[in-house]
């Protein structure tokens, strides 16, 4: 099986999953003054932190299959199963932008953040394992810190959110920018353009 | 006429359907205690069940292109067909996920999977057609037990949502977990990737 | 410039407006009896002849660019144009669907068909002219019967909707059927798979 | 890294807003007489401007990368930096389409198209420093006249919305005409595809 479908799948789910998030930003009801855009601010910046988040895995989905040839029927439902995390970012986030300091929201937000770290790793996992030894994946990712700190993060600030959820949430933005910075592992261990 | 748009076409439409299914996952109405997650459970499982129908038809549509090399106006419209019905899963998933015993939308969300599996059965046929004995799909479909076990169990499960909604949405259910267990009759048949 | 981002941007639009007119099909209010079925079989009906005629779309906006190689930057806009007119149908299907019988709401249905159909025309008319004499699409389309005869069918459908509507939704239905005939002219001015 | 996959993502993102979009032509309460067509005729309006933009934007967006082979991490988040500002037009084209003549939302809409345009902006600069000396898109875009004219006037009809909106509409509208002119600088600078 080839990968071309399985990516232009994948990049569509992504395209909806982060052009839909805007949907829940709905004109406010006062126009006449800026009190407008102030009530609209918590699903705004709630907006942004999951369109980065998207962003992020769209990102780094890119670069896994880089390094992928073809894929198996495991890799599809693995893949599938992390697209189904991802779909529920719209939910989370229309949640906690509407309810702005609630934890239940804050916390669920994070548990669908941590569930969707587990499937991508899992993803990561069983590529890793149809590339056999020499793994070029496996090369590149090494010993994955930023994809073992991440869940262990979201783990901490979900019961965070029911003592303050600025603390989760300011760990759900560490998190963000820690993956912010790009991820050159994959860039370096594939052969430069030249040499393709 | 190549596959490819036929491919891309229907890559898109999937991706559609998978993911605005989650638009009617709303927001919970009580966000203080945890009473939250419960009110949006029946919701949330619907909407697993059917993104895993979606993900079944993404794959073997996937598998079954994967034989052809031509298209004809024919699969064209087999496959617009085939779609359209899988195109009513938001709305009958939000259906039963909104009432959740009520056997009318239990009763209607099997119909939906019912003319879905027809559709499916139609395009396959049309291909197989198209392609002429020695068809490469033929080879790999064989007998196709699931694929006419699976609208008798539907049969069955519709005029029981009027006597039970479980044993509906268990039969539902136990044939999306038939269909779980990867397809190996294509992959089987092709030639091995370094064959290609 | 190559065509296959203009194909792959039409596909993903098409793609978009066939699947969220399906946003419209609410769950019904009513669902102890059948009385919900027959509540929302107004709005599933106009879903169904959009969902055909944007199928119509998709096949013929296919099998015309298949006889074109390069795009211009008359083709682009005029490519937008078209579907500009046809993302239009989510919006005139929903309220034919909601106003069962309400004449203005057909005649708008109809305006948008005709507007559509137009847009189509020129885009027709810019590729034939982009490819100069001896234009594969000139010789496919020919005299172009069905192209001529819908708009004015639409012209004669929107005035009628005062008088009936179902003469109006008539002549829709009609072109519909008219266009569903698979449409073989490009395909056999096309050299033959084996001959490309 | 090829560009295949961020044109194809791209390409779905840009679709997916122009479609969206049209989810706020809502079918108008009154049916009866042709005052429903007054009634949804700004949120038409509105939505016909974002639609050309949009256009334009993917146009461009388009002409761009065909002069760019390969990607980098910086233009991956420098075109999602891009992507968001366009992502938040369906949002304030309703705001705009639901209160007709508010300063408030007009000027946001200007601060909305003001960051897309810097957001380009910079994209541009991005994949100008990756082709390095000898760029093709840096011969293309020349003294980029457009490009720096047009935040310039989305600068002006902000604050101008809160002495008449009509003025700022009336920049908007002609920023966009001025775009609509197509953009030849990119066409010129290619090699004809004959000699691709």
């Amino acid at each position: 099986m080839k990968k071309n479908r399985l990516e232009a799948f994948s990049d569509g789910v992504l395209a909806i999953i982060i052009t839909i998030m805007v949907l829940d930003l709905k004109p406010p009801t006062d126009t006449v003054g800026l009190a407008g855009l102030k009530e609209v601010l918590p699903v705004f910046l709630s907006y942004v932190l999951s369109f980065i988040y998207v962003g992020i895995y769209w990102n780094n989905h890119h670069h896994m299959f880089h390094t992928a040839e073809y894929v198996t029927g495991g890799i599809l439902w693995a893949n599938l199963h992390s697209l189904f995390w991802l779909s529920l970012f719209p939910f989370t986030t229309a949640w906690v932008g509407e309810n702005h300091l609630a934890p239940v929201p804050t916390g669920v937000y994070g548990f669908v953040l941590l569930m969707a770290a587990i499937a991508y790793y899992i993803l990561q996992r069983v590529i890793i394992a149809s590339q056999g030894s020499g793994s070029l994946l496996a090369a590149a990712v090494g010993k994955d810190c930023k994809g073992r700190i991440s869940p262990v993060l979201y783990l901490i600030a979900i019961p965070l959110a029911f003592v303050s959820v600025w603390i989760s949430i300011g760990l759900y933005v560490f998190v963000a920018l820690m993956w912010l910075v790009p991820d050159r592992r994959i860039e370096r261990v594939l052969p430069k353009p030249e040499e393709e």
